[in-house]
C-alpha cells in the first residue's frame, strides 16, 4: 500500500500577472459557459432556501472581487449600484447587513442582462487593476485575494449546478440543461476491495506552497489505529440491494436522528419529498429513474450512488457491517491516488460515472471527483487553526457546529480546484450537493 | 336620497359573433398590454403562497378557454403541451389535479415565449370556433362560457396587478413598472357625510339579462334596519390620524383576531411584515412613504386608503364610533352612484386616487373603481343559491367559509367588469389587494 | 306548524337575595360534583391549546367574581393571591395582562387544594356581600352581575367538560370519569321529516325580562324565504353511510377549506389527527367505536353524531342535497320545541342519547340539549347591537370573525343556561364540544 | 503538573447480592427522596418537549428493570399493567413501540399514587430475585444489568431535576424545592491560571473493572498538541464582563448557527425565551437575578455560571481571547483532580457553587460536580467503538450525531456515577442542564 510518487493533477496557483489574468478569465468564463445553456426564467428560481438562483451567483462572485479587491485597490473605484453590495452579500457580517437569504428568489431586477453587465464592468476593472499593480511592481497586495476570489467562484460554480439541478428537478416538465449522450449498458464494476492502512503516527492538512483554505490547516499529528478502506465508491446496484431488504424501514439501522427524518419526511406530501431513496429518483413501472441534468436517465447500477444524506450512507454502512471513514483516514488513503483522469466539472458531464471495468486491483479508486464522500468526522477547527484576518476570516470557521466534513470533489468540482487535504462540509441530511460514499472498517 | 335613474357605466354583454371575437380580443389584448413593460425576469415570481408569478395568470386565463370551450368544443382539438392542464388548473378538482399552488414561482419552464405561443395558439382557435359555431347557427353552445372565460381573465388581470406589486415591493429597488405623472399636492377633500337609507324590505342581487357571477343570485328580499352611510371612502389623512392616537396598540379597538394578528407580527423579522400599518408604507424621515407600482410616493393624505385588511378597518370604524357597512347597505346605496368616471383598470393608473373637491354634497362617491370595500358580511349564499352545473360550480360556492364580501371594484378592475351586484371576497387578514373601506352605523 | 303555548323548559332568573344565593351556590356546587371523580392529576393537563386544565377552569370562574363584583364593590376586599389576577384572567384586556393561554397546562401551582380554598374564600365573601348589600337594599347593584359570573360558571362547566374528554381521550389507557350504564340495543329512531316554514317577515333575538347575552339583542326582523328543517338530528348511522360512500374522499362535497384541512390532516401522525371521521371515533376489528366519559363504546347508531366540524356537517349535507340551516331558520322553528325533557349536563350522562322510538311525527325534536347544532351563520352583530360597558364588554364582540353560529345547548349544557336565542360561537374545523347537526333545504 | 496519585473519590460497583441490594435501594430510595418536597401536581408537567413530567422518570426507570431484567429473569413475571411497556418505554425500537414524547405531560393517568406502587411492585421483585440467583449462585446473569440500571436510574435523578426545574422555572409563582441557606456575600474566586499540559501521545477513554457504558471505549490512543486549560470554571462576573461588552450583539464572536439561534430567539415573545443571557436568569431593577431550586436568587459573581449553551461558551471563549478544550484535553488534566469534595447531588443542593477562596495556585479545580463542561469534540464513536448488544445498544451509539461532549458531571449528578472518561452529550444550543465550561488555549 505505498505510493511510488506523489499524487499528481492538483492545481498549481499562477504567479505572474498573465498567468493571474488567464486564469481569472477563465474562471469567470466557465462560469458563463455553463450558463449558456439556460433560459432567463432559469437564472432566477429559488427553489428551496439553501438554494440560491443562478442570477445571485454570477453577482455574488462579482461581488466578492468587487468588495474584497477592488474597493480597497482600485483608484477611485465606483461600484456598479450601491445597492448590489446588500443585495449580493452572502454573509459577511463584517461588511454589512445582508438581504434574506431565503428571499433570493424573490426578486426579479437586476435583470439577467444587468447582472452579466456587472460581471463586464468589475472583469474590466479587475484586469487594469492587475496590469497596473504589475506595472507598480505591487501584485503581491492582491495576488492572494485574486486567487481566493478565483476559488470561491469555483466554488460557486459547484453550488450553480447543484442549485439548477434542484430547480430542473421540480419542473414536472423535466427539463434537460447540459445534453449527455446516452448511458452505456451496465457491465458490473471491479469488486470491492479492502485496503488496509497500519496504526501510527500520521500527518494530516495542507503544508505546501500552493493556495488552501484556512481550514485545511495547521498540518499535524493524527495518531490512527489500524484501519481498512474500501477500494471503490459504493454504487446504485448496491444501495438498491440496502433498500431491497428494508434498509428504510429498520430502525436499528438507524442514527436517532437520522430515523426521526425518515419517519418525519414519511408524512410530506410529494414523493420526493420522503425520505426513503437518494434525492431525485423516482420510481416507474419500469424501475428506478433519476433526475440528471441531462434529464430522466434511469438509474444505472454501475454509477456511484449520489445524492444520499450522510444518515443514509451510515445507515447503509451498518447494514453491510463496516463504517464510514473518518477525514484522516481518508487523507491517509488518498495519497495513493491521483485527480488526473477524474471526473469533474472540466468535461462538463455533471454526473458521476461507473469505476472503469479494467481498473488495476489492490489499488484505491475514484477518490477524487465523482462524488463527495462523507466522512464520520465534525467539521471542526484543527490545532492551531487560525481564520483569515478580516471580513474573509468569516469563509470558514464560522460554521464549525453541527456539519460533517466530505473529500474528494465530486463531476461538478472543476480538477484545479480539487486538494488531498481539501475539506468540505455540509450537515447530516442534506443530499441535494453530489454526495456518495464509501466504507472503512476496524481492523482487529 | 332617491335616485332619478339608472345607475350607468355597467358592461353590457356581446351578443354577435362579431362582438363576442372583439371583447375576447380586447380583453386577451388589454392582459398582453398590461404586460409590455415587464422584464422577461418579472413573469416568474412568487413573492407569497397567495401571489402568483405573472406567467401564470397568462397562461392559467388560457388554459380556461383550451379547457372549458376547446376541449369540449373544438373538432379534434390537440393541446399544445399535455402537461399544461396539470400546470395550469389552479383548484378545479373536477378537471383533475393541480401543481401545488406555493411552488408556482418554482418551475422556470414553461418560458415566458412559450406561455405567449400558448396564449396565440388558443387564441386562433378560439376566433376559428366562434367563427365555425357562428356559420352553424351554433354560437350559443359556447357564448356564455366564452363571457364567462372573458370575465375570468378580468379577474386575473387584476390578480397579475396586485400580485406583481407585491413581488416588486419586496425588491430593495423598488422598480417602477407603469409610469404615473407627479401627484399634485394634496388639498384636502370634501367632509364626510352621512347618508340616511329608511328602514323596510329592500331587494339584493342580480336579476338582469347580463353576464353575473352565480353567487349574485337569486335575487332575494332583506328586510333593512334604518342606516348611514358613510359619502366617500376613508383617506390616508384620516387613518394616520387614528394611526397616531395609537389605533395599533390598543385592544380594545380590536376584533380578538384581528388583535391577535397584530400581536403575532409585531415577533416578525422585517418592517414590512409588521401588522402597524397599511401594507406598502414605510417611514421615512420625511415621514410616510408607500409603495406604488410607479416606485415610492409621499402617501398622499387626499387618496383613499388602500391595502388595509378587515381587521384594521374595522379597528378603525371602531375608534371613529361607527360600523362598515354590510353588502346589504353597500349595494342599496350604490343603487345612487355611477360607475362613468370611476378610476379603473382602463386609465392604466393602477392607484386609488382622491374625490374630487368639488364632488357635490348630499350624494354617494367612490362607490366603484378606487379601492374595494370592506362589508361585515361573511361571504354566503345568498337564499336559492345554485352553483353553476359541472366544474365551473367550483368557481365561487366552494370559497363560502371565513371569508367576507367586498364591494365596488378598484383601480385594477376593468369598468366593464364590475356590477352593484358583484361579490368580491377575501379573508380578514388580506391586504395585498386594492382594499379600502367606508363607514356606515345604526340610526337611533 | 303552529304551536298552542310557549315553549318551556328556560331558565329563570333568581330576584331575591335568597334567590340569588342558592343559584350561586347550587352552581358553584355543581361544578366541584362534576370534578369528584377525577383524581389530582387530571385537573392539571392540557391536551392542545383549545383546552384548558380543569384546575385553571375552577379558578377563572372564581376569578370573575373577585374581579368583576368583590373587587369593586366588597368593602377592603383583600385578594387571596395578588399573582391570580394575572394567572387566571382569560381574555380581559380591560382588566390587565393575561398569562400565555397556550401554557395553562405548564403550572403545577397553584394546586387543586389551593384553588379550591380559593373558590371557598371568594364564595364566603361572595354570600356575605349579597347579604350585606340586601340589608342596605342595594342588591341591585351586583344582582346583573352575579346572574352574569353564574352563566359564566356554566359556560365554563360544558368546556370543563369538554376539555376532560379531550384530555382522556389523548391516553391510551382511556380513563371513565363518569360512569354511564350500558347502552341499550339500537332500534333505530324515527324517520326524518322535513317540517315547512313559510316565508315572510320574522323577529329573531331575545327581548324578554330575562338574563341574556349582549349577542342576542337586538331582538330584529328577517325577511325569510320559505324554507323546511329536519325534524330532527342526524345520526351515526346516516353519518356512516356518508362516510361509506366515500364522503371524505370525494372534494366536490366538500368546502375549498374544509378540503384542504382534511388534506393536510391526512399528512398527521396519529390516528385521531386525521380529519376522515368523527372526533374520538376509532376502528376495530368490530367496527367503530367511540371514546366517551364513561369509556369506550360502540359506536350507536341511533344516537345523534357527534364532535363533527362545520366542514363535515357542510359535506354531508351536500352529499344528501340539502343545506344546514341558518341561525334565523333555526330560531324559528324552536319555537315548537320545549328544552324540558330534554338531555342536559342536570342528568350527568355528559353523551346524546337516540331520540324515542315513539317521538310523535311532525314535530320537531332535540332542539334542546344533545348537541350544539351548527348553522350557516357566521358569528356577527344583530342590528343594534351594543357591547355591554366596561371590561364585560370583552366577552362576545370581539370574537365576531371567522366563527359561526351552533345553537340549542348540549348534554354538557344546563339546562336552565340555554334558550331560543342562545347563539354560541365556534371555529368551522372545530370538533371537540358536543357538536353535531339538523339539516335543513330551500323550498322550490 | 504531576498527580502524585491517582485521582479519588469515583465509585465503585457492588460485587455482592448484598451490595448490589443496598445499592439499588440506596438509589431507588434516593430518587424517591428527592421527590419527597414536591406536590401531586408537580409530577405530571412537561414544559418542552425535552423535559418528561417526574412522573415519567419515576416510572421509566422502574419499567427498565422491568423490561431487561425481571421480564428475563424473574420466573412468570407478570408485568403490573401491560400497558406500561408502550407509555414508559422511551426510545428502544428494539422493544416496541413508544409513546409520543412530546405528549408525556398530556396523560394524567397511571396517577402518581398508582406509579409508586409501580415502583415498590417491581422493587420487591427485583430484591427476591437478587436473593432467588444468588441463592443458585447465577448473579453473575443479571448483576451488570442490575448496574447498569442503578446508572441508567442516577442519569434519570440528574434529568427529573433539570426538568422539574424548568418546570418551575415557567411558573410565575416560582416555587422553591429545595430548601437552601441563603448565600454568604461575594468575595472573589481565586485567579485564573492556565494549566500547561505537553505534546505527546496520551490515552483516552476507560479500561477499569468497573461500569462504564460503550461509549467510553476502547481506550486508545491520542496524539495532542501541547495546550494549557484554565484552573478553574468560569464565572457569572467574568460572563457578565462579556455581556457588559456587548457579546450577544457581535456576530464576530459568535459560530454562524449560534448567532442565527440569537437572532431567531430575539422575535420570540416572552423575556425567558431570548437568546440574550444564560436560561434563567432576569433582570430587576436590583441587577440580575436567577431561578433556582431554592427560588430566586441573585446572581452570584463568585458561582460558576451555569444554563449555558455550547453557543455561549463559545463565543465568550472567542471574546476572551481562548477556546474551549478538546475532550480529550480535558480527560487528560482530569487526571490532576479528585471527585471527592466536589459538589455533587449527594449534598441536596442543586446548584453550583464559588471556588473556595483558599484552594490551592498551580492545581486544576472544580473538574467534578458543580457543571458539566462544554467540550468542542463532537460526540462520535472512539476508535473499536462496540454497541452493547441487545436493546442496550441504542442506549448510545444512536445518538453519535450533532451533539458534543461534557464532561465532569453537575450538582445534580450523584458521585458515585461520575468518571473521568464520562461522556455526556447535548446538542450546541441545549441549556437547560447545569451546563458551564472552562477555558483552554493552544501553546505557541
Amino acid at each position: 500500500m505505498t505510493t511510488a510518487q506523489r499524487p499528481t493533477g492538483f492545481g498549481v496557483d499562477p504567479r505572474t500577472a498573465n498567468e493571474l489574468k488567464e486564469r481569472y478569465l477563465q474562471t469567470r468564463g466557465f462560469t458563463e459557459r455553463m450558463c449558456e445553456p439556460m433560459e432567463i426564467e432559469d437564472y432566477v428560481i429559488q427553489s428551496m432556501p439553501d438554494v440560491s438562483p443562478a442570477k445571485w451567483h454570477l453577482a455574488h462572485t462579482t461581488w466578492f472581487f468587487e468588495t474584497f479587491i477592488l474597493s480597497n485597490n482600485y483608484p477611485a473605484y465606483r461600484p456598479l449600484n450601491l445597492q448590489y453590495n446588500y443585495l449580493f452579500n452572502s454573509y459577511y457580517n463584517a461588511i454589512g447587513e445582508q438581504f434574506c437569504r431565503p428571499r433570493r428568489g424573490q426578486i426579479s431586477r437586476p435583470t439577467v442582462k444587468e447582472v452579466y453587465e456587472y460581471r463586464a464592468y468589475v472583469d474590466e476593472k479587475m484586469l487594469d487593476l492587475i496590469d497596473k499593480l504589475d506595472a507598480d511592481d505591487a501584485l503581491d497586495t492582491i495576488r492572494d485575494t485574486v486567487i481566493l476570489g478565483i476559488n470561491h467562484e469555483q466554488q460557486h460554480q459547484e453550488l450553480m449546478t447543484t442549485d439548477i439541478k434542484h430547480v430542473f428537478s421540480m419542473n414536472p416538465l423535466r427539463p434537460t440543461l447540459h445534453v449527455r449522450p446516452e448511458d452505456e449498458p451496465a457491465r458490473g464494476v471491479p469488486s470491492h476491495e479492502w485496503l488496509r492502512y497500519e496504526a501510527g503516527l500520521y500527518e494530516i492538512g495542507y503544508d505546501g506552497p500552493e493556495f488552501h483554505f484556512d481550514n485545511e490547516s495547521s498540518r499535524h499529528k493524527e495518531y490512527m489505529e489500524a484501519y481498512e478502506i474500501g477500494s471503490r465508491l459504493i454504487t446504485n446496484g448496491e444501495y438498491i440491494e440496502f433498500m431491497n431488504d428494508g434498509g428504510y424501514e429498520r430502525p436499528d439501522l438507524w442514527l436517532s436522528l437520522g430515523w426521526a427524518t425518515v419517519q418525519e419526511h414519511s408524512l410530506k406530501e410529494h414523493d420526493w419529498e420522503k425520505f426513503d431513496k437518494p434525492l431525485y429518483w423516482f420510481k416507474t413501472d419500469d424501475g428506478w429513474m433519476q433526475y440528471t441534468l441531462a434529464g430522466p436517465r434511469p438509474v444505472n447500477p454501475d454509477e456511484p450512488v449520489v445524492h444520499v444524506s450522510y444518515f443514509e450512507a451510515d445507515a447503509y454502512s451498518r447494514w453491510i457491517g463496516a463504517r464510514l471513514p473518518s477525514e484522516a483516514e481518508w487523507e491517509i488513503a488518498s495519497a495513493d491516488a491521483d485527480a488526473e483522469g477524474g471526473n469533474f466539472s472540466d468535461n462538463f458531464t455533471f454526473h458521476p460515472r461507473p469505476l472503469a471495468s479494467d481498473a488495476p486491483s489492490g489499488r484505491i479508486h475514484q477518490m477524487f471527483g465523482d462524488v463527495w464522500e462523507w466522512t464520520t468526522s465534525a467539521y471542526r477547527a484543527y490545532p492551531g487553526f487560525q481564520p483569515w484576518e478580516g471580513a474573509a476570516g468569516e469563509y470558514n470557521g464560522k460554521f464549525m457546529a453541527n456539519q460533517l466534513v466530505l473529500r474528494g470533489g465530486s463531476c461538478a468540482t472543476p480538477q484545479n480546484h480539487i486538494r488531498p487535504s481539501y475539506r468540505n462540509f455540509f450537515y447530516a441530511a442534506d443530499k441535494w450537493q453530489f454526495m456518495g460514499f464509501r466504507l472503512a472498517r476496524d481492523v482487529e
